[in-house]
């Protein structure tokens, strides 16, 4: 089968991640989808240094790509509403599937784009518009598409909290983080669109709409920003047990439905709470499955990216395979499953976690250590106490990763010291960086 | 456009949480599919209380669903890897599609039954399998689609959870928690398959050839359970700042795979440590988005029932659809948007967290609280500090959820008070219960 083609208009950040994306894992995404994916024209303003076009044909016209006859799908990364709008309106014109990470565009002028995709039987996917790398466009139009939607609410703007958690974690000002932001390259010059929430309520109007089933009506969304915050506020509410959090939240009531993005308390003991750094989440309520999360990079060349070709990705399967074998069972074409060893647990490295009794004499700690040593292992913390009464101690010796196998003989060998007491339990530990 | 007809084997938890969500979301699933889901036939040994069967043809053979040639979806929800493989096989030979909750058939035949499918060019869809509600399947086999996934580890088994929390919150025994579990109903009266980590493996099977492209391959995963796990273990791990958790590994390495469920110290800054309870969480850390978590109900009739019949929409949408329109720009049908009022914000309710700065004499308190309680608005809490060398003091008041009006107009009350210094702070606070 030949390939199937896309062209990217825009090389920023998105469009080189997108790019890279599609040459480093051409190999894996082939396999997923029964038929290789090639980018075949590039449109550009300028080259980026973060990717490799050689080979590719570029073109400093966007408007070659949307033109190109070749060219199956049209990946949108210029951001904005007006060029954007009428390059997308023009692929669509011209046949062309189109996928985009503009949450203005859609937010803005979805209603309209959709109409006329429909019109031409085009696909227009946008997953990569809310929650950078989080499939949450996906989990709400599908995975969770038996529930009525209750409500969801969600840290969307990675800026927003990067700012937010450097004020709780460390006790800083507004202003003081924001010019380190700015710094780290995680806001802009101009922070408005950022700060103020209108980058959060595009995608809370998208959200919505899938959510619910309404049109999207970004001009009824309550905005509100973080620029007010102020250390106290975040200290005081730290005090109550809460963080402070700018969230998109649409919730339906029976007067009708709630949209509004603004700073907001909410409890510790909720998972949303503890979601820091520039990562992203959103809960998700649905009468039947109950809460849900799903937490992820909200921004960056790559994680944004990922949703972009995963969107490139179903087009593409879309295109390729009948209604039937779309998605392969397991996710990969079956003649192209991959007959990797499963590694023998011998064979696997972890950390462990040892809790043993021995006698209370001198000597035996050091025995201890020794055979660990000896077995390569090295010891991460080690906790000892006292037991009154008794000439048995426990000890909990936690150690740095190793291949299970050495832990083996490292455990027997302790086990046969005449001061260790009983059997050793082991319990794996996992760093999961 | 005439119904989708599915027929339904199994009547007991999973069986009428999915039946039942059929008949409460028949109308908005409709709007997402573009055409009704109706249950023609169900196939279950005896009735079950939990469901209102009326008007529903029902057998006592289950194979009369199979071959009911009125059926397009046979959902098998009877468990086990006998009698359900049969008929799964009976359903595909007859060119039924297939949805399944079934993990240990899917982990133990799915290479098998995807063949078979494959060659009839029927769908095999197995999303409630994995993790009750959380849409994982489909996150990994389309939402992160462009990753190369390098590992994942999740918590997916909820009585196993639901175990060890309880150990570690209130420092109880593992024989305790688990007879209390049997009689929640959370655990079975043999609770083999749930503590020794035999369901966790069928599902870590799953999870990896999905992950990675390989095939199904249980009799090769390493399975240690919990019952081993003392309270002794959990209190020194705590001591370390680790939960134990029994997790599902599954990790590509330079040597080989490795599949692994056993219980495993994680530390508390992940977000992993803190799901609890009978909650499920995936985490999934993919070459281009970096790490994910997929977060909500491992267990139970609606949100098993809920993945069951987001499967069920999957198949319906792919027969009755071309592909390009498989799925609704917004999920739902465009002529069936509603037009749902949003709420102008004056009119939504939620709690407040007020911080004004006062001057610290007699009778301020008194008025502030007494122009709150004009307005109906009740305090959650309130915190007054002195603050050295000044004759004005912070002074922060939490509400229960009020309407915006009503804080509106009180906030500008209290701010007129001759001893209220500047303006007040206000931040909304969410529950999000």
């Amino acid at each position: 089968m030949k390939p199937v083609k896309v062209g990217i208009c825009g090389l920023g950040t998105v469009g080189s991640g997108s790019f890279n994306i599609l040459q480093e894992n051409a190999e894996e995404i082939a396999r997923r989808v029964g038929r290789s994916i090639v980018v075949e024209q590039v449109g550009a303003r300028r080259d980026n240094d973060a990717c490799d076009t050689t080979g590719v044909n570029v073109t400093r016209d966007i408007f070659d790509v949307v033109n190109n006859p070749e060219i199956d799908i049209v990946i949108e990364l210029i951001g904005g509403t007006s060029v954007a709008k009428e390059l997308v309106l023009k692929a669509i014109e011209n046949g062309k599937h189109v996928v985009t990470a503009n949450k203005a565009l859609i937010a803005e002028c979805g209603n309209e784009l959709f109409a006329k995709a429909q019109e031409k039987g085009v696909m227009v996917a946008f997953e990569a518009a809310v929650a950078g790398g989080i499939p949450i466009i996906k989990s709400l139009r599908e995975g969770l598409s038996a529930n009525r939607v209750q409500s969801l609410a969600g840290i969307i703007n990675g800026t927003g909290n990067f700012i937010l958690s450097e004020m709780s974690e460390k006790k800083r000002n507004f202003d003081d983080v924001l010019a380190e932001a700015q710094a780290l390259g995680y806001a802009e010059a101009d922070p408005t669109f950022d700060v103020e929430g209108i980058d959060a309520a595009h995608k809370l109007t998208i959200l919505a709409s899938i959510a619910f089933g309404i049109p999207l009506q970004f001009e009824k969304t309550y905005t509100e920003g973080i620029s007010q915050i102020t250390s106290e506020d975040v200290a005081f509410a730290d005090d109550l047990g809460y963080a402070i959090k700018h969230l998109g939240i649409a919730k339906r009531t029976d007067a009708g439905i709630e949209l509004r993005v603004h700073p907001t308390l909410i409890s510790y003991k909720q998972l949303l709470a503890n979601v820091n750094g520039v990562m992203n989440a959103v809960m998700v309520q649905g009468d039947a499955v109950g809460p849900t999360l799903s937490y992820g990079a909200g921004a960056g060349a790559l994680p944004t990216g990922s949703s972009v070709i995963a969107d490139v990705i179903d087009v593409a399967r879309a295109i390729s395979s009948s209604h039937e074998s779309r998605v392969p069972y397991l996710g990969f074409h079956a003649d192209t499953l991959s007959d990797d060893a499963i590694l023998p647990v011998e064979e696997v490295e972890c950390g462990f976690f040892l809790n043993l009794t021995i006698k209370d004499r001198a000597g035996v700690l050091a025995n201890i250590t020794q055979i660990l040593s000896t077995n390569d292992i090295s010891i991460e913390s080690i906790i000892q106490r006292e037991r009154e009464g008794s000439d048995s101690v426990p000890l909990v010796v936690m150690t740095h990763d190793v291949k299970e196998q050495n832990m083996n003989l490292a455990i027997a060998a302790i086990e046969a010291l005449p001061d260790v007491v009983g059997k050793i339990q082991r319990i794996r530990v996992e760093h999961l960086a």
